[in-house]
């Protein structure tokens, strides 16, 4: 039976997504609490997470304001290790499947999530990167994917969760032309990824249903991260 | 009942130990294939690795030998994902304990291992930081071990399996000088890391009980790395 879980995020942040749509598969209860990323709780870093990022879990302990953070309470940090954490804690959310050799591909498949889609995101974001590299980095994801259809590695897993919130993000500062790439290239870019067609035929159709996923619904606030990124993305162009 | 296993390795890189010291802890009947990194066979890439680095494993299929790998098997890549592999694959061997919380404490000593002790070893060895950074990063990893001793979360685990190749290869380096640092430097910082005195007390304490460790041993050829080493960085001084 899992403790009191009080879980410290920021709805504008991928890596906290992902710990969220976690604790959503597994259906878990926890206290939420959002840390004002530009203006953190002094008692944030000293009490919560040495590194000062979220995602941040406390877990166990007495019942206590998540603002007054017991020192009882284990202090657990970084997305992905908490994404595991949160498979182990709940096994019958199966969030990882059975078998060592699919376990193994999902983690491969985050793997590649973290040193190639990212990368590639954030420079072509910042107009350093090449459309194309960005499109290998997604081929590289999407040959892993099971032809016959399903999520990386068939059942939904903690790869998907990996995935989704970068993508999610991905999609509302293409569709708004939001960074530093050439005005006009966002929205043909996002056709390229998540149209189904052509190149990317497959990983457009991977992408469709992780956006439908209901945790992923449940945990993505559109309107919020969409003033976000235009509020920091605003003068991305200019700045070139 | 886990199926046939290949492990492509070399003795050199300390990725791949990791891989051979988590097989030897579980006792895993396996075929080890020895890469020359230096001069790879040409079918590795295209029938093994794609990246073309060690460690790989091609798990399951026919009985071949391992420089006929069978298209029928399985490959597997990165060196953490196959020590999770291989602890899935013999739970017997407890690699990971039961307790969600100690397995998201050894997840994230890991994470402390790739992103903080391995950039500022890599930098110290080429001159290009400062000892001080070196020892503030596995201070940091200090401070998550046990006051009462034992591994990095009490029991062995894939915590000390990723870590450990990482200090031989490091105590190699530093006992003979090998690296851009200042000439004499070495044996001082290893000193200072294993002697189990002063600031990083605990952590010498630790780093006895990992190179005491029979899977290590068993794993390491240190006439070999020394060799290799004594090659590798036979200039580097000179070439600051």
């Amino acid at each position: 039976m899992p403790e009191t879980l009080t879980l410290y995020t920021a709805k504008v942040c991928p890596y906290a997504q992902r710990a969220e749509i976690a604790l959503a598969e597994a259906k878990a209860p926890f206290t939420r609490y959002e840390i004002d990323l530009q203006n953190k709780p002094e008692w944030y870093a000293p009490k919560v997470n040495p590194a000062s990022k979220v995602p941040a879990i406390a877990y166990g302990g007495p019942q206590v304001p998540p603002d007054q953070p017991s020192p009882e309470s284990t202090k657990l940090a970084e997305s992905l290790v908490l994404v595991e954490f949160i498979a182990d804690l709940y096994p019958n959310a199966n969030l990882l499947p059975a078998d060592p050799v699919l376990r193994a591909k999902a983690r491969f498949f985050i793997d590649g999530v973290s040193t190639k889609l990212v990368p590639a995101w954030h420079n072509f974001l910042q107009g350093k990167g090449s459309v194309e590299d960005l499109y290998k980095a997604v081929e590289y994801l999407q040959e892993q994917l099971p032809a016959e259809g399903g999520f990386a590695v068939g059942q939904y897993s903690i790869a998907d969760i990996a995935i989704t919130p970068f993508l999610a993000r991905a999609r509302v500062g293409l569709i708004n032309e939001l960074g530093a790439y050439p005005e006009g290239e966002g929205k043909k870019v996002w056709e390229a990824l998540s149209s189904g067609q052509g190149r990317l035929a497959r990983f457009g159709k991977y992408i469709t249903d992780l956006l439908n996923r209901d945790s992923f619904k449940a945990t993505f606030d559109e309107a919020y991260i969409t003033e976000r990124q235009k509020a920091r993305y605003a003068n991305a162009r200019a700045q070139q």
